[in-house]
């Protein structure tokens, strides 16, 4: 009998957020599920390792027959896919699925989602890899009609697989389900976010800030996840780590270094 | 009489690091300084920002005439870029260097890198950008024989400008002066990181974890930044933040999602 497919699961918004609670339902029918999720809120830590610090990973629940298994870790996205993969599992997952997020990781997002850097690390190990999120940045999201889709394209890569070194990025709309118009493959649009600080003043008089700020697009063309959103359908694109700007090559060394 | 470029300076390894010591040695001569670094180190933040908690930045150090100040920052690299050029300057800078990074941050270590994110935040921003990082992690490190590769990358890029949405990833081999052969243009080498890690104990009976790991470089080619270093060369990789597989769109849209 063949084995059931291993699927790692973790997100950012930390083990007992609703929407890692939506993806382990979707996922459960699939596989063999290990969580291993950050024990709190890790938004915005990108790519971010725990190298100054000690990490623990507590089993919190366990199936008897070890087809559902859940640890949460003190550490980062990113840690937990490492020490699930090299301490946790006795074998190397079949599909690792980040999210759901809590909130939109469209265009430059991508490098400051925890969401979605895990997906990244799972991919720089040889595992497919998908991050999903919902544009609803609510605690109450509504995470049904995201449903059918996440299990669509976790079916599919479980199918097919994904090219070397490839993950999804799945942005899912906050719509009804009827009126969700599909699924494209797109590039990530050009944007980035102007930085905006809300000042304030301790009450021993120390200035301090939050950051906050303005998601500026600078790219509206058919191709992108931005277009592909704003039109009703589901983006997937397809990411990887590797950020060399290819096409700047030539021209750098034409320049006197 | 035309302004003096403004460089604005941070890294990852904290505003008290030997390497951020030195970069600001050879950026003096070059334009006014603005120097905007962690309060303490770091390493390994990826592309982190602060969103669940207040950031702090406190100026230690101006000259009169405003020729060359200084301040620490309690967030990450990214925190203390977006802090300088929305809080701090009058003006966009004309040039964001990063570092000098105690230890490399070729191949895949540019996703891990406070300090490269620090410089890919930058250029979002529309700010030509460098990271510099020396193969050497030690504190005791000697930044003497990177020091005129530095100067002389970051005054051309004064002078050129770089493409934009691009930012230099430059990385400088543990050598003697005489013993490094040039500035080569490459491409990120395929590689990535196996997590290890060293469990422990507590005194208390609990376990936990330091995460180490071991470099995989999966791509030896002639083009890439690991060969270069080899060979003694000054690295150079182009870098932005499209994370698009754009070779995968394609086969993607003919599997059935």
């Amino acid at each position: 009998m063949k084995e059931r497919p291993l699927i790692l699961v973790t997100n950012d918004d930390g083990i007992n957020a609703p929407g890692i609670r939506a993806l382990i339902e979707v996922m459960k029918p699939l596989g063999d599920i290990c969580v291993v999720a950050p024990d709190s809120p890790q938004s915005g830590m990108g790519h971010a390792i725990t190298i100054n610090d000690a990490l623990y990973g507590n089993r919190i629940h366990h199936a008897d027959d070890q087809s559902h298994i859940e640890y949460s870790c003190s550490g980062t996205p990113v840690d937990c896919v490492k020490l699930a993969v090299s301490e946790i599992l006795h074998r190397k997952p079949d599909l690792c699925v980040s999210g759901i997020n809590h909130g939109s990781n469209s265009s430059i997002n991508v490098i400051y989602s925890g969401t979605m850097s895990a997906a990244v690390e799972a991919g720089t190990l040889g595992i497919p890899a998908i991050g999903f999120s919902l544009m609803d940045f609510s605690l109450e999201a509504d995470f049904n009609p995201a449903k059918k889709y996440v299990r669509q394209i976790a079916e599919q890569t479980l199918k097919n697989g994904l090219p070397e070194g490839v993950v999804l990025n799945v942005n899912i709309p906050k719509l009804k389900p009827t009126e969700i118009k599909g699924i494209k493959i797109c590039r990530q649009a050009l944007g980035h976010w102007k930085g905006i600080f809300d000042k304030r003043t301790t009450p021993f008089g120390k200035d301090y800030y939050w950051l906050t700020g303005e998601f500026v697009n600078q790219d509206n063309k058919d191709d992108t996840d931005e277009w592909a959103l704003s039109q009703g359908y589901i983006s997937v694109v397809p990411t990887h780590c590797d950020l060399t700007a290819h096409h700047a090559i030539s021209h750098l060394n034409t320049l006197k270094f």
